[in-house]
Parts: structure tokens; sequence; C-alpha cells
């Protein structure tokens, strides 16, 4: 017992989707096929319109709908620091903090050799020739604390070394709410070697 | 930090598909923002498509690419037994057994009350008509042997009391392949009421 073929062409367009199985897209197909003609167009519509409008800050590589984004547009954030982060919730997340004025660059994805990500399949370029271009100061990587972000921050400092551009790497340790003896070995040890003087 | 408006609206469109959360549409979104084109605008004409080209077999009420669907154009299926089931993926688990050479009836859901489910809402009118407009000798309920699959059943059993169609439901029983051991109790006492002599 088949499906039309229209019903196995967004099936199959729906599998592609990350973490959408065959059988969670047969379920998502029947929604759409019981559900309202006006909510499948608006749809549809979205797609191609989030491919339309909306592109790369040809600055910070984030999405924007101008050539330049909103915090790259905004004369009251400092040029001169740019926090490197993975994507754009990691931008989201510090934004939501409130306690950072400077500018972002995305590099969309961590290195990641074993999965098939090099150098040249994130924004890395883009961001040397931010910093041959333009003066920035500071580099600070907000990259997080696993194996693909630690090895991504490596190859930043390796990349910028040549540089005058002062590179940081935001502080590991013990989270705010967090119970030193819930802690695993790796962060108590970095939160040790990371002590500041009060 | 806000998304670009059309990134909104595409998390606003996914957020409507069932189990389909807040973050997992916006996961969804980003990784439509990173995909190829090409398979954005073949989402995007798949979800149209679908609402074009398929609909309801004015005969069964399963999908399908033209008036009559495969199972009710085929005239070596026996059109004077109906197998009444909730949905597509029900006919389809029958179809796939190969034990079954009649009709189908798709029900499009299960009364649920209490979901504010009611006769209106499936298509039983569309039953009742077949029943009185063609020549229908048995009807099979095949619906889930749960709270809505049996309420479902007898409410069909009452609506087609004063025909002259026999009525009959699928067994309900032991499984093939399973040990008693580790039935539970209302199997058991079914398999026990529906034993037969052998």
């Amino acid at each position: 017992m088949k499906y039309a073929e229209p019903i196995l062409r967004l099936i199959d367009a729906l599998t592609r989707l990350p973490g959408v199985g065959n059988k969670t897209a047969s379920r998502l197909a029947l929604y759409i096929l019981n559900a309202k003609r006006s909510y499948v167009e608006e749809f549809a519509e979205a797609l191609l319109e989030v491919k339309d409008k909306v592109r790369l800050c040809s600055e910070c590589m984030s999405f924007s709908e101008s050539d330049l984004c909103k915090v790259c547009s905004d004369h009251s954030r400092h040029p001169e620091t740019v926090c490197v982060v993975s994507d754009f919730r990691d931008m989201a997340a510090i934004e939501a903090s409130g306690s950072y004025r400077g500018r972002y660059h995305i590099l969309h994805g961590l290195l990641a050799p074993l999965k098939g990500v090099g150098p040249d399949d994130i924004k890395l370029g883009e961001l040397m020739n931010r910093v041959n271009n333009s003066n920035i100061e500071e580099i600070i990587i907000a990259t997080s604390f696993d194996s693909e972000g630690e090895s991504t921050a490596a190859y930043l400092g390796d990349m910028l070394k040549d540089s005058s551009v002062k590179i940081t790497r935001i502080a590991s340790g013990v989270p705010v709410g967090s119970f030193i003896e819930y802690m695993d070995k790796e962060t108590l040890s970095r939160a040790l070697d990371g002590r500041k003087e009060i």
C-alpha cells in the first residue's frame, strides 16, 4: 500500500529535516493533508520567503534582512570588540545576558573533522578579512567547551596569532546557582585553574 | 535578540505541526536557512502539490490522485465487503498483511467527545451513504481496541443496526508471537471470550 506520489514527495522533503525520520515524516504529511489550505500556503510561502529575504550580514554573518544586521548597524555597539560564536542561537543567548556591548562574528558551525567540517566550511575566512580590514582590538572566543568548541577555539587562536589583535576565551567554571558537589571533575579543575584574586 | 521577521513566520508555521515545539521549530528553521535553495523550493512545492493534487477518493475517503483510488477502481477487489478503519496508516497495515481483498472506508479519525470530535467530524455520513446506495453485504469494523476505537465501533454498530448489512468486528486476542504470561488481563479475558473450536 503506497501513498500517492505527491504525498511521497512531501514525506521525502520532510525526512531531510534534522531529527525527522520516516515515521515522523509520514505523521506530519498526514497532518498537512488534513490541514487547512490557508495554513499550508502560509507554510510554503514562509519557506520561500526565508530564502528570499534573509541573508547573511556582510560584516558578522548573522541572519539579516538587510546588508548589515541590527547589531552591526548600531553605532552604540563597540566595533573594536568581536565575540566569535558558533551560531545564531549562541549569539541570542549572549545578547539576552545583556552584558555585552560589542559586535559578533557567527561561524555557522564548528570545526569537526570527523563530520567532514573543515576550516573552509565555516566562516573563518570572513573573520580573517574583518581582522585585516578593520580596527578590531579584541576577539572573544565564545564557542562551547566540548571537543568541537575547544578545537575551533584552538584553531582560531593559531589563525590569529600573527595579527595584533588580543585573543581571549570566555571563562569556564562552575555555573551560577550550581553546587560544587555536583560538578564534574573537569569543570572543577578548570574552575580552580581559572581562579582569581578577590 | 529576535530573529528577522521571515524567520519568525517560518518558526510560527513549523510550530503548528504536531509534536513540534518552539525549540524544535527554531532548530528546523535554522536548518532551512542554511539548506540549499533547491531543497527549500522542492519542499515548498511538495506542500502545495499535496494540497492541489491529492484529494479524497469519492468512495472510500482514502487519499487519491483521481476521483476513485486504486483500491476502489480495482475490479478484482470485492465491492460487497467494506473494512472501516480510522486512518490511512491502518488501511496500509491491513493491505500489507495481504489477507484482505475487499474495499475500505477511512473515517479520518475516531469519536472522541473529550477532544471535541463528534460524529459529524469523521466520515460516518459518507459511510451511511455508501450503505444506502450500493450493495454492501458486510462491514468489518477495524478500529483500534482502545476507548476511542471501541466507542466508535459501538457507535457504528448502532448507526447501521437498521440496515440489512452484516456488521463484524475484527478479533481481539493474543498477538501472534506473544507469550501468554506477558499478556494483560483485558487481552486474556478477550482471548478467552473469543475462543473458537478447533
